[in-house]
């Protein structure tokens, strides 16, 4: 007998009830039946939570997150308070590359600042590579988290080859990123060289993440929708392509599905898909029906409810909520998700009655 | 006999070699045959050339924008410098709002502040009608400049009202424009009321410059892009059309062609195009052949070098130049552009090399 379904067998204890292997996220990723359609929301650990505020303190940015306890309990409160169907791993996309000794820091108010942008052969010779140990403190928080979470999920999080390249080559968060574009198209073979560095960072960082026990990965492309489909497929893909090649082959015994997701992709998001994703992300502007006819049927889709919907009153919320399942029945497997990051001003109440009222509408 | 062309008869002395309405960019504008591809770059007047710093100097930008004499020189700054077939109005979006009376400034570094955003029924109802008179400085260096540029077009501008609402609601320039979002999103008849007084703004706005001789005007939609296409057509679509069909419906004896443009407005530009516009501007992100493939062959489009290749060396732009010219022949008429603004640290001597490398690559 044949079946189009892509998972490979995998063993009884794995899929056992109440196991992360049975769990609503990631059966929807492998695009099989669901007992309700899982939900997490990007950023739901941070800035939007009082109890995130307590916790952090004066702690910096990059200091909390190479604290594991700190990690584990900041992942941890959203799940607590929300229950929602997945943990995302608190980190900065920022957080391999000052691991592997690339002197920056994160800016309040701004974001990552580098010390010395990355323009020249001889700055992406220097380069550092990301080595396994370095990032211990996260592998760390992943291995307490997963012992914590039971059958929820964690999603290991890293942010894309182009997107750390423009934090590198801008020197910090750009609106145009312009230096970044002018070594993609002016110089290729130096865009390659810095990629491929990044690329391998970038893969390091999931593959930790994996081994201490992250269930799915989240690749995390922040800026790749400033570039047409074209430069997209040329500059760009291969490296995605690489990283989420070597989370598929990494040898942990068990299907680790990938997500990835970048703002404002919608010409992107086939190429996205075939990057290697199991599940692309779909920011707010496209419905998730259109998504999947762009997408094609071999994908799952996560999102795509606008954050800024959640500032209206709750009857338009629930409106939209309905509507975005209605879209999402469309694919053959939906991941309920914002379509961006929580904004900060965010009531929690509110994020809170989008998780029980997407259970309740999808509940089998 | 009949002919498919829409544009009204237009008498012997208007269509005079060497007038505006014989003008590349007119006749690109109404997809007839042009002795080149017309060129000129959104905000080609501005902080990218020394002599407009120097003409600045310590005036703010709303007394600039309202000083006619400034208003002509920075105008015709770049026309002088690098003989680009139109100018543009030297002004700004909120430009509008402030002369019909609405306290805000620009702050340096930050863009447009509004001392009392716009939330509630009442905020709406107090917001004042724009006069005529209130922008006769405008009208007064339209003037001037139709007296000074002999047969290049000065194109007119306003911002479109979906973008002026996101500065009166946010309070200004916003990542996420939730307030905006809340507003339509949760109190449809607030927004119409807020969107029809904006129309009506924006609307005179144009007016004022069309009577005064400007020969094609830009409606500039900044942040129209952070919409999906059905909200975009129930919430914003209408108040455009009023816009443009206002300047369409304008008896002055000559046809003034409608550009419209929006960022990220890559799910947008059909409709876009159907809310009245002769040329629809695109952003970097769809090459000109995919657009006309959306928009359809009534429409010429304008655009869409990305600013940032700018900042490769020449070889790089010449390739992208000529990439978007051949793109642009798939359309029934283009006008070269960026597909965003010039980005302030950009070289001038690039942008003069790109407007002698269309007329040369382009001239029948």
């Amino acid at each position: 007998m044949t079946t189009s379904h892509p998972a490979p067998p995998q063993s009884a204890e794995q899929r056992a009830p109440g196991s992360v292997q049975d769990s609503a996220l990631l059966r929807a990723a492998r695009r099989e039946p669901v007992p309700h359609t899982p939900v997490w929301f990007m950023r739901q650990a941070g800035r939007s939570l009082p109890e995130y505020l307590q916790a952090r303190g004066d702690t910096t940015m990059l200091q909390a997150c190479s604290t594991p306890d700190l990690v584990t309990e900041i992942t941890l409160q959203p799940v607590r308070r929300y229950g929602v169907d997945g943990a995302i791993l608190f980190s900065d996309i920022v957080v391999p590359l000052h691991a592997a000794g690339i002197d920056l820091e994160i800016v309040p108010g701004t974001g990552p600042v580098v010390a010395h942008p990355i323009r020249t052969a001889a700055d992406v010779d220097a380069l550092p590579e990301l080595d396994l140990a370095q990032v211990e403190p996260v592998a760390q928080a992943v291995r307490q988290l997963v012992g914590e979470l039971g059958g929820t999920p964690l999603i290991g999080f890293s942010g894309a080859p182009f997107t750390l390249a423009s934090y590198l080559v801008e020197g910090g968060p750009s609106r145009n990123h312009e230096h970044t574009k002018a070594m993609l198209y002016g110089d290729p073979g130096l865009w390659r060289a810095l990629m491929d560095k990044l690329a391998r960072i970038a893969a390091t960082f999931l593959e930790v993440q994996v081994r201490a026990g992250a269930g799915a990965v989240q690749l995390f492309d922040s800026w790749v929708g400033a570039l047409p489909a074209a430069d997209y497929r040329a500059a760009v893909q291969p490296h995605s392509r690489f990283v989420l090649d070597t989370v598929a082959a990494l040898d942990v015994g068990r299907q680790v599905p990938r997500i990835h997701f970048g703002v404002g992709t919608g010409e992107l998001l086939a190429d996205m898909a075939a990057a290697g994703a199991d599940v692309v992300g779909v920011d707010f502007r496209v419905p998730l029906d259109d998504a999947t006819r762009r997408i094609g049927p071999a994908h799952a889709v996560q999102g795509n409810l606008d954050p800024a919907i959640l500032f209206a009153p709750w009857e338009a919320v629930e409106r939209r909520v309905r509507e975005t399942l209605d879209a999402g029945r469309a694919a053959p497997g939906h991941i309920f998700n914002l379509g961006h990051g929580v904004i900060p001003a965010t009531d929690p109440d509110v994020l809170h009655r989008v998780v029980d009222l997407v259970h309740e509408l999808t509940a089998q």
